[in-house]
């Protein structure tokens, strides 16, 4: 079914309301769930709705709880999360690091000791609407072997890199440092099918494309093999480096995963240039790539972001596509 | 063979200063090549080395010029290479931006208009070696095809992410976004050997171990496949936004891998806590990382820049590891 975008914003911000969040935190919280379902990323959007309701009925998410700043250096804060709500912290952590890059060209806040952040896209693109280059990251509870090893001890570390368009269609990678998500996963098996490549490693340890094999053995696959594991150990110690808060092996011990760290980067272009000139090269940039030859006979070469553009606008223009099943829990609530 | 470090740094600088070079400025150069050495990287240390005093001579380097800044505001600089000897630039920027880092937390400097770096962790490991975190990356000569594409529209842009602890070793990851380097392609091919996972297609499309095939196809893998070609385009466009320089595509003009970009971040923890508390959270998640049970029986799983610290303990005791046809090289320069 189609939901209009702003009708989902209104009955989020409702059922926010009634459960302990102000009426202005309740708004700014509907609206990143909204638009993480805007984008077509349902996972983070209304689909993960109820379980949040969740763990505020069942009083795991404290909804008045603010991130607050402990440490402040010239371009660089470290804030505590105190373990609120999610993305709120992270989103206050994201405009603030802009805040400090449009007085310094750049600026970097390191929130610790918050919560999930759903979608670690939200926070390049809210970089990105405010002109700024955005560059972030979260760790996450151990859920992929390093590279060699045989148990999860490290984190798919969600890293984020976004640039502005003064069009709002803003390019972006959001991208989990294992090969597929263990939701990818789950919806791959339901569906019945075999994952488009190698995902991890099977219980007799071969390379398979088989999501349940891979559910089965805990053994997902790090992006480009040794070199995503050794990028993950990095974002994680570089965000544990900048909060003192808790790194992976930290979160591994909590049960649940909470208590992560995000680390927000903001970079100012608009210091050097005006925003034409940084439109400009980006469409050139996007131009050459697509005018590669498509592997795919009628295929199409596409940059990271323009898939979700037109999902944007075909959602705005004809209501968010969305599981009935799911809207109609959200209006019961 | 083996070679002492210092009569490495001595030869490398008796050359470079013969070639044009000033006296410190090439020591200064010298260390670059004879450090990658130290660090097992011959293909961008002493076997490198014959190539670059080539272009000395044809006049493609000027030993001469220096990288200058052009823009400026707060903790972000713009800098030019013109088009200069590409690691001394480089290592100044790194420099600039660990200054900038101590006065505003965080700094950035982007280089335009440069020329190759050699070996990208060395910026990296500056940084760290002035107690800061060290993030950096260049771009290239498009070298890879986008994620459903058949030509080579995109670089390999290596990323590099350092970590700083007091005794010297670093940890580091530094990485190209394509799962393989023609250079190993290269020397897998000459070995006669397979790669040890697929690092692109042959040219019926399939993916291939084979180095030979890959190299007829050109078609390189990316890391994590379409989420190593979106990160490709993104470091692209984040380093030519922030030089107004040239991209990717542009540099695919020039016949020649010249005028690239490099963009250089540190960021000082120092600021929010003394060195032991990060060394102890580095130590921390390197322990965490070793406990895991190996998948090769007797197998070992290292943090990223283990084995590397290793070889440099190894080569400084013992004299660098070299190739002594290269090395006789250099002597006869």
């Amino acid at each position: 079914m189609r939901v209009p975008y702003e009708t989902m914003v209104k009955e989020f911000t409702r059922v926010l309301e009634k459960y302990g969040f102000t009426e202005e935190r309740a708004k700014d919280a509907a609206e990143i769930f909204a638009q993480n379902s805007l984008a077509g990323v349902q996972s983070h959007g209304l689909n993960r709705f109820p379980r949040v309701v969740d763990y505020l009925k069942k009083g795991e998410i404290d909804p008045k709880v603010e991130a607050t700043c402990t440490a402040s250096f010239g371009a660089m804060e470290r804030w505590d999360g105190h373990r609120g709500f999610g993305p709120l912290n992270a989103k206050r952590a994201m405009n603030r690091a802009v805040a400090l890059a449009h007085q310094y060209g750049i600026g970097l806040v390191a929130l610790g000791n918050n919560n999930h952040w759903m979608r670690g896209g939200t926070y390049g693109w809210e970089a990105a609407d405010q002109g700024c280059i955005g560059i972030c990251w979260s760790n996450t509870c151990p859920n992929m072997p390093a590279w060699g090893a045989k148990e999860p001890r490290i984190g798919n570390n969600p890293l984020i890199l976004a640039v502005p368009r003064s069009n709002g269609e803003h390019i972006m990678v959001d991208l989990a440092m294992s090969q597929f998500s263990y939701g990818k996963l789950e919806t791959t098996r339901l569906a019945g099918k075999q994952l488009p490549v190698p995902g991890g490693y099977d219980e007799d340890g071969n390379l398979s494309t088989d999501p349940e094999a891979i559910e089965k053995s805990k053994r997902s696959l790090p992006i480009g093999f040794w070199k995503g594991s050794g990028l993950s150990i990095l974002l994680d110690m570089i965000a544990t480096i900048l909060t003192d808060s808790n790194s992976v092996a930290k979160i591994g011990t909590f049960g649940d995963e909470i208590g992560l760290i995000q680390i927000m980067i903001a970079i100012d272009p608009g210091k050097f240039q005006d925003a034409h000139v940084t439109d400009e090269i980006i469409e050139s940039i996007m131009a050459d790539v697509s005018k590669s030859e498509p592997v795919q006979e009628g295929g199409e070469v596409r940059c990271p972001g323009v898939g979700e553009h037109r999902k944007r606008r075909d959602n705005l223009a004809n209501g968010v596509e969305c599981d009935e099943g799911k809207w109609n829990e959200v209006l019961a609530m």
